[in-house]
């Protein structure tokens, strides 16, 4: 199989990124995820800090942006299109996985581009995130959800299509199966596919 | 493990009846469909024939139904609390495959339930319909976009979830990837849990 690659969406602390690393180590290849932002950052001339908050801070906010920046794009589509770039270029590179930023919205017209969505029940993020993230909010559970939403809303605002909507996806799998289960199973999906 | 069930959801077309007998036949488990039908209509005392016409008309008659049958609950959803008798029957009895009728919903507290959710592109749907099953519709796209609207809105109605939402299934598979792939897929899944 020529270059191929792996979009990861995920619900948050569903373990999609750990899943997703460990993916791109057992295929030997390159790993996306936060680090876009930073070569976004770089191709946009943004400074990372201010791109990082553009994004946490990304609802709908389409109206708001155009009155701050007049008849130009606003600052949020910016972002999103130097993001693109970035994905678009780094997969010129060489076959990867990316977890987030839309990627397989972004990788759509390629023929090898394996689209995959984890999530897991709440009680079980809800665990991850106290042990691993180390995160000390008062009620996880509400902060989970929150950033469900963000990211549920960025993907359908730029995407035009659902979050988590399993037809959207090659395999979408519930993590409480177990790390290496869902790693196993998106590296059959690849061999599958290479096989063909 | 003790006794365990699969439940698979299926957009129409996609396979994923085909995928659960295979799954029931690898694991030498019983296997669960129209069958249903006949059995929930032997417990409620209605004619065969006419179940499955209620079924097939049904989208969201419950009014309908109601000034039908004046106080009494409506027809459709005596036929849905058969059918949930039944299912719950036959998951007293042993291990099985369910595909459709909501079996994720009814066996909702059963501990070993492992919920699939089978899709395809609609490509390969039109062209399995026109191989496998011979429909003759002239519109077969028309046709799999009212099917697949039909189950979910009796989903939709009968679980309060949204059918094909990521979320609802411990794995979601697009069946493009290849039949016998799927059926190994759900096959590690049940397995992976039995080592715990």
């Amino acid at each position: 199989m020529e270059k191929f690659y792996i979009t990861i969406g995920r619900e948050y602390g569903s373990g999609g990124r750990l899943i997703g690393q460990q993916v791109a180590k057992e295929l030997n290849i390159a790993f996306y995820d936060r680090e876009l932002i930073v070569l976004a950052a770089r191709e946009s001339g943004f400074a990372e800090e201010f791109v990082q908050k553009m994004e946490q801070k990304r609802t709908i906010s389409f109206i708001n942006n155009l009155y701050m920046t007049g008849y130009e794009l606003p600052v949020s589509e910016k972002i999103f299109l130097a993001q693109s770039k970035v994905i678009q270029k780094v997969a010129e590179e060489g076959s990867c996985v990316i977890v987030g930023r839309c990627a397989d919205y972004v990788l759509r017209d390629k023929p090898n581009c394996f689209k995959v969505f984890i999530h897991a029940p709440i009680e079980e993020r809800i665990k991850r995130i106290r042990e691993e993230y180390k995160e000390d909010q008062s009620n996880l559970e509400d902060y989970i959800r929150k950033q469900d939403k963000n990211r549920a809303s960025y993907y359908n605002y730029y995407t035009h299509k659902k979050w988590g909507r399993a037809q959207n996806y090659h395999l979408c799998i519930d993590s409480s199966i177990g790390i290496s289960t869902a790693v196993r199973m998106i590296k059959e999906l690849v061999t599958e596919y290479s096989k063909r």
